[in-house]
């Protein structure tokens, strides 16, 4: 129960040389106190790191208040005392000092005003020298770490402790246990004390913009307390948006996680059919109403889009991510931070091909490791590269001429380099490209590419890291392409992987924003749901999954149909992160299902035909028993239970959506219901956010499709046969012998990451309902080793949108005066 | 003298259907209180904006808290009254209040605590309705813009006021002007209460990210409210670092400007001079020691020479911007920003001419103008276009075959587009490219290329704008290339422009960072200095100015040598800005004035010869006679003293330096002296600081060195020969062809940005010291319409950097544990 934090940290200023020699003047109160020395001096023991700061006997206030500010704002240190000369502890000192790391006697002064902790000690009967085995001590008031500490230091001298209230009448009554697991409550799990900020849901439903921006989002630091995160574990980008840092997860490592929900969906139309609305939809139900703490976890949408033809994804009409233009645009950069780590790869490959086809090895190694003062010596990332090779040397010049040959030439094979660059922004052209053409670049010419950013693997590295060390790993073991004689090189073999994780330190905190309804939202990371695994970040996940606390919900979303995006959420994302799901929301639509049902080709652009806006009863019907059936079915083969969220339309009509949730109940769903928070905001979806609690308090029995140790080829059998609903799969000979290529480097125990269209379940788009009797056919097999997983191509993914003729910037402008932004949706 | 800015707004929260009917209650300690309708009523004639916010009748104590902290944050709002029933203004409420923003009564409960302005009025002598002509009126107390407004318009209906503390014991005595006056200057200038940092420089000097990680920097928060920044005119973005909000200018556009401090240099050596870091140590000796209100602005490094060759650009040893790997890596996103908004124009040229070569007229009008729900309408960006096509139609209906054709095809000429892609990083295989390569671009196979971010013309933009609307204004006249008929094709043309606006709509705030003695810096902006001017942004220096106040000085760095850096600075930056330079500081070394002497090749990655090493006083001599000499008659000819300052290297000896100083001195210097910032911090650059601020207390005579309205040629010429010193200019054919081009495109009248070598005062970068006898060769002329320059080439610059055989990102690493950052320098 008295389980201390082994990283707690208490710092001890003071400006004399002999530290705790009067430490009992510090504390008025006590009528007794034992040695000080004694009483600290144990304190590393029970994991409890003091740290004694010394000043220059000629300090000033200055020097003083330095000092304070740098404790206040480190996120390390838990507790701070003072232990100056009483002139030193000026008012400008006191107020410095952050009260909740004043742990010391300085700070009863102001308990009056304040009713912060404090510390205070009584210990009865015990002599400062005598034996304390069986001593019964009493401590008095205070709450926090160093109390806890102390009264664990007394435990173990084998004395008994009771405590007591200061300004407690019946201090000897105190109930020692109560009093302790009052405190332990206090840093676990409690319910919110949210703002939630009120819809007022107009008729028609205006803009998305004008929604948002009618709307003035709470200021984040406001946010963050509310939530229960320390001051100093935000940093801010703008009053609205902040990111976290991730000293949270240590900080609540014995906290219980909260229950994780997953939103997925059925096979959509090209139009889409509303995961992000419901999910956002959802924690304004779960927070806003039922008033329960629940986090949206959600992915940055690539600027692409934004400017292109679809928009932007920060949720829509009463169900949105405020404010949507900041969602929308640069956020907290990550995006542009992959950018540039992604092109700083790509700019090392090239030139690092150039000066090995213009330089002897001679000439490469010295340059590689040049003498500086005289003193050669390798880096730490080229001394991991000599391991690689087998090479177990440190100096420079004891390496052999083969040796040195093996270390300054990657060799690498210009027609196998996999890494391409890439652009935040939808330009077709750099689809195909050659390089290189300049005079300067001495005719290396090579034909490459461009992907839009999100489609690199340092977001999909990103998405599924784990602490930043396990990034930085990642980071290092990217695969970027092969050398003549067929060994993989990796980012670390061009010294870049260092620069890599300085450039990512940052995006991988991350970034906090809240709904419409002022309900806290994490935005990180939104790799592409077909090359890669389509889903936000597990540390915005685990973050939040501790912030809601044991009775609290993590609400998170999978890219494309259930089919993909959930399948790689159980199969790649948790299996990384070790979190287990306890519900999935499958979002369906009246419109998809009639699709499915055998409606009439939905198309973007194109005016939907009179099935999807005139009731259909036959139609729904046959999509609820094809397509969401299976979908429900996939989800159950997961082992978690499925509730299915009718995201309602307009032209939708009862009969139709009674007729869903029924089928849906009968497929084996724990419960269906229509939500309608879109018009009417959380409140529309109170119903669904009532369905997912209960679901979520029933036993769930999560289960992997796969053993990771299959065969690369079994694994994707198993996926094509029990999810997709294929007879078999089919590999080209390419896959074939990349698979077998695959195995042979050791790589033959990552999940599978499959490329397939989303518009069905097959491998053919305009397949509707749940295909069978098909053979799936695997083009091609690629690997991201860094982010780790193998990822088969059934057919052909573009990894760079186009624009339209008019593409939506035509609509975006900027008001200078009022600073307003119009036209983005 | 009373004079209150007509932005100035007050708002007046009420919960009752009529306002102001009891607002002499909300007054308690006035004997006498006009009619308060007739008082309020004439506000708006003196410029004060009421306005009034109704909330509903059964409004909360949340619903008032959340209205006030939208008004607390409002920058607009300059003071809140509560217009509430008493119980309504719980203690909740009261604590939500901004202290700055209560302007009532309720604010005199905590006045003894706080100390804070407040109101309160006798009105002596008057009853209600009797006119008020003539009357003595005295006002008691208070201080901010509702006291100003009310004795404004006392004054207005013909009264006299008198004016007194509301403690005050002689009431009657009180003097009217002197009180006023008191809240003037409390608005207006004061010095700073800096708390600086203290440096204590270790001997040898540690690496320049050792001296940066070992001083904590104050939080930024707290350095913005040193220097009189309000919390709501802050963006934070992290602890360290924070965008200042462009309404600081209106808030303070009566205060006078700071003197203007210009810091550029002699010839430079390849390895360069220091003008960096005599800045960062100037600004350090300035605020720190000599106690004077002063801000360095500096520009934003680009990330590519800092994973490249060149290293971090934050100053170096003790004259640092700090932390110096914030500085150096993504700061606040500027550069982010600019890639995203260059790379959605190029977009959209090669989308545009994909659509436009494979559709009908008829096809392209009705995608651009579609019909909305049977509507169909010009965007404002496209009524634009049609207003430059001389078609002054509204209705798309009305457009004639041929003004649709006019109005659909841009028809850009592909061999004369001149807007590259850019990428923040030295990618040298993208110098020359081949784009459209992938079967779905059709064969529109185009050569195009890349350059470093920085040199995108919306850098020189963003470093030249005056405000959002300037900026906004400038991107849509941005020339991207021509059409077939040689008309110029502009962003606005592509429809874009607004978009841009967007993504630069924050890039637009400076970003307030501190030295390593935590006075402050303005980082913003970063163009080029060939293609461009070289120059940290207008705006930043307008706001340094402006907080510095009148005494205040502000340090500014002009990229390059003098004769292209400060040459720019002046005849662009000014004339843009039309601020006034006090004083050029000009940095020079005893290493390049040895080399302009006639001292042997100095160059990167070499030993230094001996002469640089060994005490050598003839090439000095030589050296200043010619460069130095010749680079302080520049600065002269804008009629701008000159300040040398010896950036001092440790194997310089004093008779050298001395030499320097006598020589500078005789050269028409105000003063010339010893730097050792690098050694010592701001201590070291007190002398140089002293002798600015005398040099700046002097009267200059600034003048531009031409007019604009000189015909383009004869712009060029005189440059050449007044700067350069060449006899004469000589245009290539093709240089003259585009002079007559943009003439006649009504271009001639923009200023002259020269892209010529930085190594010497002619084009020859071998030729040392200050060359004679030579004609300026102009190989082509090229233009930055957005911008507002015209740039002839003197021979060829590069745009993109390349990356060496071991750039510097081998050394960058990152702690995974401590977060700390190897490497960088």
């Amino acid at each position: 129960m008295l389980e201390i934090n082994k990283k707690m940290a208490v710092k001890v200023i003071h400006a004399t040389a002999s530290p705790f020699s009067d430490f009992s003047s510090a504390w008025p109160f006590c009528s007794f106190v034992m040695s000080t020395k004694y009483l600290l001096s144990p304190c590393p023991q029970i994991g409890l790191n003091i740290t004694q700061i010394c000043l220059a006997k000629e300090c000033n206030e200055d020097d003083i208040v330095e000092e304070l500010l740098k404790l206040n704002d480190d996120p390390k240190v838990h507790g701070i005392y003072l232990h100056l000369p009483r002139g030193s502890i000026t008012s400008r000192v006191l107020n410095t000092l952050k009260p909740e790391k004043d742990i010391e006697g300085e700070s009863i002064d102001r308990l009056g005003s304040w009713g912060h902790f404090h510390l205070l000690m009584i210990i009865l009967n015990i002599p400062t020298d005598a034996p304390l085995e069986g001593k019964t001590v009493l401590l008095v008031g205070g709450e926090g770490p160093l109390q806890l500490a102390v009264q664990c230091l007394i435990e173990r001298s084998g004395m008994v402790t009771l405590k007591s209230h200061w300004s407690s009448k019946t201090l000897q009554a105190q109930n020692v246990v109560r009093s302790c697991s009052r405190w332990l409550k206090g840093q676990e799990y409690r319910p919110w004390h949210l703002r939630s900020l009120k819809l007022q849901p107009l008729t028609p439903v205006p803009s998305d913009l004008e929604i948002s921006r009618a709307q003035i989002p709470k200021p984040v630091d406001q946010l963050a307390e509310e939530i229960g995160l320390l001051p100093e574990e935000l940093e801010a980008y703008g009053r609205s948006k902040a990111k976290v840092r991730l000293s949270v997860l240590e900080r609540l490592q014995s906290q219980p996680n909260g229950k994780y929900i997953l939103v997925a969906g059925i096979t959509p139309t090209p139009l889409g059919e509303g995961k992000s609305t419901v999910t956002v939809g959802l924690v304004q139900a779960l927070s806003a109403h039922l008033k329960l703490n629940s986090f949206a976890c959600l992915r940055q949408p690539s600027q692409g889009p934004t400017f292109g033809v679809k928009g932007g994804a920060a949720g829509g009409g009463y169900a949105q991510v405020i404010p949507m233009e900041e969602f929308n645009l640069h956020l907290t950069g990550d995006i542009h931070a992959i950018t540039a780590a992604n092109n700083l790869v790509a700019a090392a490959i090239d030139a690092r091909m150039l000066h090995e086809a213009t330089q002897s090895d001679k000439a490469l190694f010295n340059r590689l490791v040049p003498s500086v003062n005289g003193v050669r010596k390798f880096s730490p990332i080229q001394i991991s590269r000599l391991q690689r090779l087998g090479i177990r040397k440190t100096d420079p010049a004891s390496l052999t001429p083969e040796e040195i040959n093996a270390f300054v030439r990657l060799d690498l094979d210009p027609s196998k380099i996999t890494w391409q660059r890439v652009v935040d922004t939808n330009d077709r052209f750099l689809r195909k490209i050659t390089v290189g053409q300049a005079s300067s670049e001495k005719g290396q010419i090579r034909e490459t590419g461009f992907d839009i950013a999100v489609a690199s693997e340092i977001m999909a590295i990103l998405a599924l890291a784990d602490s930043l060390e396990d990034m930085k790993n990642r980071l290092a073991r990217m695969v970027v392409g092969t050398s003549c004689s067929g060994q993989p090189i990796t980012a670390e073999d061009l010294g870049v992987s260092g620069a890599l994780a300085v450039l990512m330190k940052d995006a991988i905190k991350p970034t906090l924003m809240q709904t419409l309804e002022g309900t806290p939202v994490f935005v990180h990371a939104g790799p592409f749901a077909n090359i890669a695994h389509g889903n936000s970040s597990v540390l915005a996940d685990k973050l939040a999954l501790k912030l809601v606390g044991q009775d609290g919900f993590v609400v998170t979303e999978a890219g494309f149909g259930a089919d993909i995006g959930m399948e790689k959420f159980f199969n790649i994302k948790c299996r990384a992160s070790g979190l287990r799901p306890s519900v999935v929301v499958l979002v369906a639509t009246v419109r998809a299902l009639k699709m499915h049902g055998g409606g009439p080709n939905v198309s973007a652009g194109a005016p939907l035909p009179r099935e999807y806006t005139d009731e259909n009863l036959s139609l729904v019907a046959g999509g609820c028993c094809s397509n969401l059936k299976k979908q429900i079915q996939i989800a159950h083969l997961f082992g978690v239970p499925v509730v299915v969220a009718v995201n309602v339309f307009k032209t939708d009509t009862q009969a139709e959506i009674d007729l869903v949730c029924q089928i849906a109940k009968d497929c084996g769903a724990s419960d269906a219901l229509p939500c309608n928070h879109w018009a009417q905001g959380g409140r529309g979806s109170s119903e669904l956010a009532q369905a997912v609690k209960e679901a979520a308090s029933k036993p769930s029995d999560f289960q992997f499709l796969y053993n990771t140790e299959m065969p690369i080829v079994e694994k994707i059998r198993t996926i094509a046969q029990r999810v997709y609903g294929a007879d078999d799969i089919e590999l080209s000979p390419e896959a074939k012998s990349k698979t077998d290529y695959y195995h042979q480097q050791g790589y033959g125990s990552l999940p599978i990451c499959m490329a397939k269209t989303h518009l069905s379940l097959s491998h053919m788009p305009d397949k509707k309902g749940a295909p069978t009797g098909f053979v799936l056919p695997i083009r091609d097999v690629r690997a991201s080793i860094g982010a780790g997983f193998i990822y088969p191509l059934v057919g052909t993914m573009s990894t760079m949108p186009g624009l339209p003729t008019r593409p939506c910037f035509y609509d975006i402008d900027l008001d200078p005066v009022t600073e307003e932004i119009t036209g983005l949706f």
